[in-house]
């Protein structure tokens, strides 16, 4: 508590202090252009992660990234999107799971936590179509990687759910409303987007526009490998043909489903090799 | 979007890059020490107003900060304090509102929210208490001054509701747990601790036992007036006798309820004046 | 049945005829001081107990006393308690559980009920705070002594659950209502309250204010001994010096916690010795 | 509180000092014979009406002697009336209604009630088969008389909600519960039952089979006309051939409707003449 005490005093005598504009901005009211839904778990901050400023993202934050379906629940994840997409009139949101997410390692042995945390048991249950496909589809993987597909496929879960919501419904149809999934590795800090394309996940500079992505964004971090490991081939081609994997406004997410090809070659690869 | 993506890399290049050890710790697991329920407003950053860093906030945000009494939901809010207290082992949360809440705002017109946003109508239901209370106790105010008390109002009532939980109320029995009250003023960058023995929010060093304190927190931004401001003079009366108003770890959350006149002359005078 | 038919004809009789003048005042309306809470069981009779008469004690009463917490359920014990505090203006509210009582036995061999009554094993949820925190603090005891603790814990729970509820924490914050935590011994038609000082349950005398405690209460009944057993000698005390354990009414409900050392002694020393 | 703590001590030095015997078998367990379901008003005392000793009746009071449909809430009503009849193994339930209700009051205006106390206003949902029914069918009556009907109808509305829950249900199946509707009269402090034979609410008598019936109960309370009024002919004539009317237990409750005609002569003819 000290430490975070003294935190907050360092905030406000460095950080306010020296961005004394945003500050009076900010007093005048939000206008985030993203609504970001992640995990409780201490060890992802959106903000950090996206360098994002005060402002950019409106946040919900759960044990395990969960939006339950409309109408299933009378928590507060419905009523923030409803908010976040209605009130605030935010086009973009961003669902991101992460690797080694207790939730999903709990999704892995779920009776056992029937009486040992009956809230966390039944809160799981809007994650059971994970834990269902999972279990039909990729039966022959265990340990690690069976936690990683759970983790992957769950993100996906989620997305169906959202979008059952009407304001989501609405908004997908008239083509303003963008959905994006994402996966954080918290121990290499790297992030991987779905691509609905290829039903794998990629570097995020998939989700991007053609007339999005200049030289910066290309060369510096990317091309010239910069703390990328060099084994990521595949995603490399990927990011060298960024036009074929445009994701257009009108076209909504269209299938939820990893190619559990792709998804052996290329996100779990570019990890465990 | 793009600056998002852009973040992210200057996130790995820079950031990962500079803190290996970190990460490498962080991949064998998460110890957070605090529960941080706070609102998915955008202007508000946990991590970054307590300048904490990854791996010690464990973090629930959503539309108001609201958290459903025990039983009153099945969304995430429980299932995720029943995985902070029990299976992560926290022993602090705080509870941390934040001026000019949309949700609070909704709060002061809740029946023109039943058509237009009704799952946010519905979800105010959880804010019912503070609503009530409020228009019960202080009709004489309005505008700015009564969001800001249905703001600090608030916090205080869903203390009360986290309290139902199960765990929570075994642990609190213990002595195990500290639940704390913040009001983060979007503004000036600056946070309000409920003190539940002067019944008023003041400055958070009230939170802290005497051996906690030391020097550098009284003197360097303190009594100094660093960052703060002159006209705050019963809050510094509070951080110059610091041993008055210790929170004894064995004393639990005793009475939420403002003192409404010291909440006059102590937290809203030192903001407005 | 028909011994309740003969009852009632007995009641016309020799009750109804005695009592012309309340009959003719009760038909004006109702003006009930006290809200009662309390279990079904048929051991447990509020008039006869407090020796109430008819138009004195708004009665709930469910398996177990118990009161979800706001919002939980939809059932009758949130709308009767909002009509007895908005409606009638009722200022105290006095939770009773009682000894030997079925529901706390229930709770208990939870598991058990699952399939066998699963009305009553779902009800048994809001008693759960209940059954965690005996759970990981009195694992020394077993049979009848845990169902004590179970049983004077629980009245505790559900004042914290009392309290979420909008009216109840509207009135306390004005000082305007009491809540008394009380527990009915069925073999010996006692009663002792909780006493928010000493974290114990007491004599209730314990609960009036110094100027309410008149010579006959104090000598007739207890400082005699009369109808009590000589051996409570604790309690005795606690009686004789009722100054000190005042319960003033601007001071609302503080902390919902036995004392387990003072439980020990003065509770159940209280019984069982 | 001081009366009711007096009382307290009264109900120990004069009651239980000379109830010894009861109050020990009490301490073995209770064997209630009846599960009276009531109002939470403070003008009706269950076993003050009936005369019945503690032990008798099993008890649950709410705001309207309202039971919700099986799985319409998951309150207390539900879990205790299937604690009542199958754990208690009780074969007799009174639904028990009385004149001057308020819940019944707020039935006729419910839609005011809508912002000013929400819980009740939500709660009378279960009694809108009752408020549907009278609107529908006593356009024609208004102030007290529509309170009448509405009372009236209500208990049988509850008494069809009764029936839903599936231990209910299965136990009238095999003849093993008799259920009896009743309405009573605070000002007069006399119970009228329903007879499902004639649709009319009647002297109670006429709940009890033939051989229960003995002199007695004929002779010194009815046909004395001791404390009876003289004026109500047809209760009497109903009285004098209760053979008729024998609720047999095979026969289950059969229509909970009331005889619109027999209403005007008999229930409300009674009284109002």
């Amino acid at each position: 508590m000290k430490k975070l005490i003294k935190g907050l005093r360092q905030f406000k005598a460095k950080y306010v202090s020296t961005h004394q504009e945003l500050f009076e901005q900010l007093s005048q009211g939000q206008k985030p252009r993203v609504l970001f839904v992640t995990c409780s778990d201490s060890r992802v901050d959106p903000n950090l992660i996206t360098q994002a400023e005060l402002g950019e993202l409106f946040v919900i934050r759960n044990a395990g990234n969960i939006i339950p379906p409309y109408g299933a629940t009378n928590g507060g994840e419905g009523a923030t999107i409803e908010y976040a997409v209605q009130a605030l009139g935010i086009r973009q949101i961003i669902v991101c799971g992460h690797s080694h997410c207790g939730a999903m390692k709990g999704l892995l042995k779920l009776y056992s936590l029937r009486d040992e945390m009956p809230l966390v048991h039944d809160w799981l249950k809007y994650a059971e179509a994970t834990r269902r496909l999972v279990k039909d589809h990729y039966s022959q993987y265990e340990g690690e990687e069976l936690l990683e597909i759970m983790t992957a496929e769950n993100v996906l879960t989620q997305i169906e759910n959202l979008r059952t919501y009407p304001i989501v419904r609405s908004k997908l149809y008239q083509g303003q409303l963008n959905i994006y999934a994402w996966i954080y590795n918290i121990e290499k800090g790297e992030v991987f987007a779905f691509d609905p394309e290829s039903h794998a996940y990629v570097l995020p500079q998939s989700q991007l526009k053609t007339d999005e992505i200049d030289e910066t964004l290309l060369t510096e971090d990317l091309l010239n490998g910069n703390a990328i490991d060099n084994n990521i081939s595949e995603k490399q081609t990927v990011v060298e043909q960024p036009q074929e994997f445009i994701f257009d406004a009108d076209q909504r997410f269209p299938i939820t489903r990893l190619s559990k090809d792709q998804m052996d070659r290329i996100y779990r690869g570019s990890r465990t090799n």
